[in-house]
């Protein structure tokens, strides 16, 4: 971890052996360092077959036919299939937002008539192996007659194909008066910002194998990932089985960003190949498709102006922007626009708010929601605004967020904004205050006058600042089944997601604190439809929240119901019992006679007969609830510095400093907030998905689309805090998924703007080289 | 089914569509008939090894060496083992009884410095695939020291190894005064009566395919069967693992019958084989293998005397008996022998009663539970008695049996012994009256006199009676979980298990019954331990009565729930409505709103916001608990001719009459009499396993051990009686796995008797032809 990470929270730490708040390892490393981890690729069944995918070459044509004949021909090819097989399943739903209308805009799981962008699943080859059945894809011969795309998200709208429009939604939300607040406005500040198109890209690809067990008459998917109840259940629809008749698997998944795990064509595919081919069906991404099939994001321009009044205090702020969705409206129908309308306003206090989001379809692989969705785009926007504000008006930039902030005493905060269906309450936050750690964190004046120092002896050196706040636990509820078995083993059922973010060992944690037990002893049952009957993955920085909380709730219960029983077996009370490490013991290390938490179990195996009025087994579900979402918040800064030959940006030095409401492991969260930093960067600075004209994906190879890798990465510092713990949940939990990524691109945006003495420069994310070198070569004139 | 079954049960079924007592078609049966049945062979995964048993080729020896080198030599076998590289393991332990002193007698998995019986497991191989496991198997050369073997059972005790004595354990009982009766005995009825050694022979022969998946840590054993949970926590302590890492897999099974599904040397090998080796290990017995090295049952000698007053009324019993158990103790411990002894008093009122059993070892395949254990030999034992009273005091066999039946008022009736651990309270029966319904039935008369005519022109024609008790629903509790889902589909998970039975049929009426479905929207799930905590499996006739007793208390939980929410979403009360067909609606078919399960199911989703104040899920668990057994009972009648010749026995016609006290489903029913009694039949007449003096078994094929099929079996008629509900659960159901299996060697041997007009003729099953034969020929003198 981090160099400086986890002070604060130490600190706070007194009493007696405490496991949540401590950086213990992980419970996931132990398979994964010895190589017996087990990714999708890694799943195996006798007499599988193969599955590949034929794409569309073209980004927008119309289907004239397809010929199979020449892949069918080929032995030990099972199948072909195209549009026409799977014309009788459904396309691929969304879930559940605010935002109406785009049914006619989801996927169907292969081209039907049209394809709309490049690598569109056009055909689908089934083999004995998975060479063969690539070789037999290239022999199947799409003729499609060429159509002009549409590639621009921010033209007037238009016909997109035959009755649809290339607008499906607008998304509107606000308050105030936004007419006044402008006409009463010392001045106004607009901006015209962009971020590009760049997304999640996994370690590992996607894959999926299906299985269809005649014998249970039960449909099988390992490869899941993120959201298996979800899936499983609109999966079971477009297949036409009970949602119980059909298992979701999720084994190691590497990485998921908010990417992995949607429901795509493919996953559905290798159902329906397992249902009607009565095999096992394997299906393996390879990159390539990866960089073009897998959901990219991003992409959104923004024309924001804010009305300020003298001392650049915001009156109001009007917010347009258009959403570059891609070709199809996928699972998350329009999340990504509806958050960045309803997230942008962050940590500030904005007295009247207008925003139009313009949610756009153009001829691009379709987006959906990547780490930190809307508010890394509205984050980069929002801060070029105080920047720009702070110019106006000729104040430092920590002034002028400052002189805006919501004060600790005004929260809870209603906003009266929604995003992802819940109302906007801020829950907590000093937003002051983590100004205040974050500037002594970095000794700021000093800081400021070594890079006067630098600067004047030639080098293009800058600090930037960005303020944010996040958005985690999403509701409504969560639960998880707990139990201690004959020998004190503790199995934890949850229908969360691990997507390799730590989440088993942060659920072990609270319940072996909760319990009194070695954490290591809790052993985590994720993403398994089987196993449990509800389930909502791990996505929107949810599970610790929401999984964590119900994990307390089930470990207080199955703490309440051993030590009853243990103090009818020790004949004494419950109150006189506490239980540390699987001992039942007399409180405060009184001696006398003790058990232990696998004698209790035993004691109420349904086999004893002992169990006088309890119901049998050491166990309990335990639900959590909540209505909002709760608030972390943080401050970015980057210190860069530019080569003036180049125009690279080297990074040099990085803080975050982020309020997580309670830390139940530092160092998970230090490693989410790096990892999480890295691809904010490669969003600020190198990563994009890039297409020519006529709708071909230029970044297609990891030679094209360069993401950061160890060399890039600047020296960190992480400041954990729990200064404003979340009064939504009794722990004070607040996710920390998202934190690291969400202000990169704007504090990096400031800091070029600052080492290149360029106000206002950036106005786009990747910050590009050659337009550095553009703006150095032009002074240079 | 047979003819006539069933018509006592429709009778009583007045009101309503109801499912309970219908002979609805079995769930079970479609894989089965496409064949989409998962058997223990069908399991395989990629990789997999294949393990092969080295098998002793002596009865009692001391293994001197064995030299595993020339099979290590050949190319694909991965690994030998000999008793030393098992050492560590403990031995196979026993479910617990009452008999103490056992755990000297226990199997370890591979033979350790001793063999004790032909076919026991001294050396084992992985191999890369099956055959060549085999040939290498035969290239282990195990070096025995040659012993004198022990080979029955009925000698003085002796010493059976070093320190261990031939009797392990003498299973005494009794109450009253039975040497005042002997002593005021009119007369006293002594005979020495034998059962020969046979066994559940199923069409599947034993299988097992473990695998560790190290990514979660979890150990899988798929072929389980009968007692998945048991035999996992027992496993799991002889592996040294945590029951909740380590999972039991019940597929489709070929017949159990007691012996499948016990804890076998072979089923610890496979687990430790994948937990050792990190690959699958596959395991396939084949036939020579199951009729030498799975469970043998009944061989037992009893020495029994009645002492009765001049009407034929038992005054007291004293029954002396020799259980040759084989070389080990198996997972049933003494079971056998212990409901040999606590059972055998059947359906007659006995004041005073005496039994030693004496628990013997000898050097042939261990025994253990067969279907009807202890009560198959103990019927044939007290039914060859009650006919011998008939005899002794010159009246009819069915009026010695009708004098000294416990009466329908004395019910229930406490008879002061215990057996599988618990008090023997006969629940209730009209024992008069079932062979008041026999014989009408029979026509008893006219089929006396037709055999009368039959015998006068030369035939040898005889029939015989037998009455018995059986016991099921053993507790002490089970569970089941009961779930429905958004599209109204149900989902019972049970820890009972599925040997072939129809359970899931049968528990599947009780869940639609209860709750108002289709009873093919059921799904039943059992034999898996990661889906249920606890389980009890399939045996001793309890699922139908305990499962069945959870699942109606589950269902209508579910359902008082699915009420209370419909009527929330109707705006009525849960007392106006009725559940029909999944539809919920306004009570007697009145009109009005209506709504679904599958409604009431979205509703209480976790997502739907809209289940204020109920737990979401429309879900319940159902937990039942029995202290005692209850005791089916019947009468078994059967018709049989001799063939002067050659001296066989031919089963001409078979009445089965039993009282179930509630028929779930009547044709399941009548298949279970008629295929327990086509075994019942087996042991009576043809199945044996026989040994030479060296004790080498002479019963390895099926040319040997003659089992019953199609030809040998009579006409069968079938009376299903539910007079007798059972007040102990709220259906009043009791088991009918046994009912088949229980009377048929007494039955036949009377009729064999009466055949042969040689009263008291039989003492011995199976009747072989050869010594009806030598009765003939010295008659013929």
């Amino acid at each position: 971890m981090s160099a400086h990470a986890e002070s604060e929270v130490r600190q706070q730490r007194a009493e007696g052996v405490q496991v949540v708040g401590q950086s213990v390892t992980r419970l996931e490393d132990p398979p994964l360092v010895r190589g017996e981890a087990c990714f999708a690729g890694d799943v195996n069944f006798p007499r599988q077959l193969h599955m590949r995918v034929v794409r569309s070459q073209v980004a927008h044509g119309r289907i004239l036919s397809i010929d199979t004949a020449e892949a069918l021909a080929l032995k030990g090819v099972t199948s072909v299939w195209t549009g026409a097989d799977v014309a009788s399943i459904p396309p691929i739903p969304f879930r559940a937002t605010k935002v109406t209308g785009l049914e006619p805009y989801c996927q169907p799981i292969l081209a039907q008539e049209r394809v709309r962008y490049v690598g569109e699943p056009v055909a689908v080859v089934f083999a004995e192996d998975a060479y063969l059945a690539e070789d037999a894809a290239e022999l199947v011969l799409a003729d499609i007659e060429v159509l002009p795309p549409v590639m621009f998200a921010d033209a007037e709208p238009g016909e997109f194909l035959p009755g649809l429009s290339t607008e499906p939604t607008v998304i509107r939300k606000g308050y105030g008066d936004v007419a006044a607040a402008f006409a009463a406005a010392h001045d106004v500040v607009a901006l015209d910002l962009s971020v590009g198109r760049h997304s999640g890209v996994p370690l590992e690809c996607r894959g999926a194998v299906a299985r269809y067990d005649a014998a249970r008459d039960v449909l099988e998917m390992y490869g899941a990932a993120k959201k298996s109840h979800w899936n499983r259940d609109e999966m079971a629809k477009m297949l036409g089985r009970s949602p119980s008749s059909f298992h979701l698997y999720e084994g190691h998944v590497g990485g998921g960003f908010g990417v992995r795990g949607e429901i795509y064509p493919e996953d559905v595919l290798v159902c329906l190949g397992a249902l009607r081919l009565r095999r096992p069906v394997k299906w393996q991404e390879d990159r390539r498709e990866n960089l073009m099939a897998t959901n990219h994001s991003r992409e959104q321009r923004h024309l924001v102006e804010a009305a300020i009044d003298a001392d650049g205090r915001i009156l109001g702020i009007r917010n347009k922007f258009f959403h570059a969705q891609g070709a199809y409206s996928r699972t998350h129908g329009a999340r990504v626009a509806d958050m960045s309308a309803g997230l942008l306003l962050g940590p500030y206090r904005v007295p009247a708010y207008e925003v139009a989001g313009h949610f756009r379809l153009v001829n691009k692989t379709p987006a959906a929601t990547y780490r930190s969705p809307g508010r890394y785009e509205t984050t980069f926007v929002r801060e070029r605004l105080m920047d720009a504000i702070a110019r106006r008006v000729g104040i430092d930039p920590v002034q002028a967020r400052r002189r805006n902030l919501i004060r600790a005493d005004e929260m809870p905060y209603a906003r009266p904004l929604d995003a992802l269906g819940t109302d906007v309450v801020l829950d907590s936050g000093d937003y002051d205050g983590l100004m205040d750690k974050t500037l002594a964190r970095l000794d700021w004046d000093r800081l400021q006058a070594e890079l006067a120092r630098r600067r004047a002896a030639g080098e293009y050196v800058g600090l930037g600042l960005a303020m944010f706040v996040e958005k985690s636990g999403l509701g409504p509820s969560d639960m998880v089944r707990l139990t201690v078995d004959v020998t004190g083993a503790v199995e934890l059922v949850t229908g969360a997601g691990s997507v390799g973010q730590g989440m088993e060992t942060v659920l072990a944690q609270i319940c072996a604190q909760e319990l009194g037990v070695d954490y290591r002893r809790v052993r985590v049952h994720h993403g398994r439809t089987d196993l449990i009957e509800f389930g909502n993955g791990a996505h929107a920085s949810r599970v610790t929240v929401m999984s964590g909380s119900a994990t307390q709730i089930a470990a207080r219960k199955v703490r309440a119901k051993a030590l009853g029983v243990a103090a009818r077996m020790l004949d004494t009370t419950p109150d006189e019992l506490e239980i540390v490490d699987g001992q039942v013991r007399p409180r405060g290390g009184a001696g006398g006679p003790a058990t232990t938490l696998a004698d209790v179990a035993r004691y109420l195996h349904p086999s004893s007969r002992t169990s006088d009025g309890h119901e049998p087994g050491l166990s309990a579900e335990g639900w959590f609830y909540s209505d909002h979402m709760n608030y972390p918040y943080g401050v970015h800064a980057a210190q860069v510095r530019v080569d003036g030959a180049t125009g690279q940006v080297v990074v040099e030095k990085y803080l975050v400093a982020y309020d997580v409401g309670r830390a139940v492991n530092p160092m998970l969260i230090d490693g989410q907030i790096v990892g999480g930093l890295a691809q904010g960067l490669g969003g600020a600075l190198f990563e994009e998905f890039t297409y020519d004209e006529a709708g071909q994906p230029l970044s297609t190879t990891f030679a094209d689309y360069v993401m950061v890798s160890a060399h890039e990465m600047p020296d960190v510092d992480v400041l954990i805090t729990e200064d404003a713990p979340s009064p939504l949940n009794p722990m004070g939990l607040k996710g920390a998924g998202e934190g690291g990524t969400n202000g990169v691109g704007a504090a990096v945006a400031a800091a070029v703007d600052d080492a290149l003495q360029a106000p206002g420069f950036v106005t786009r994310l990747p910050i590009k080289a050659m337009r550095v070198r553009q703006l150095l070569a032009s002074r240079a004139l």
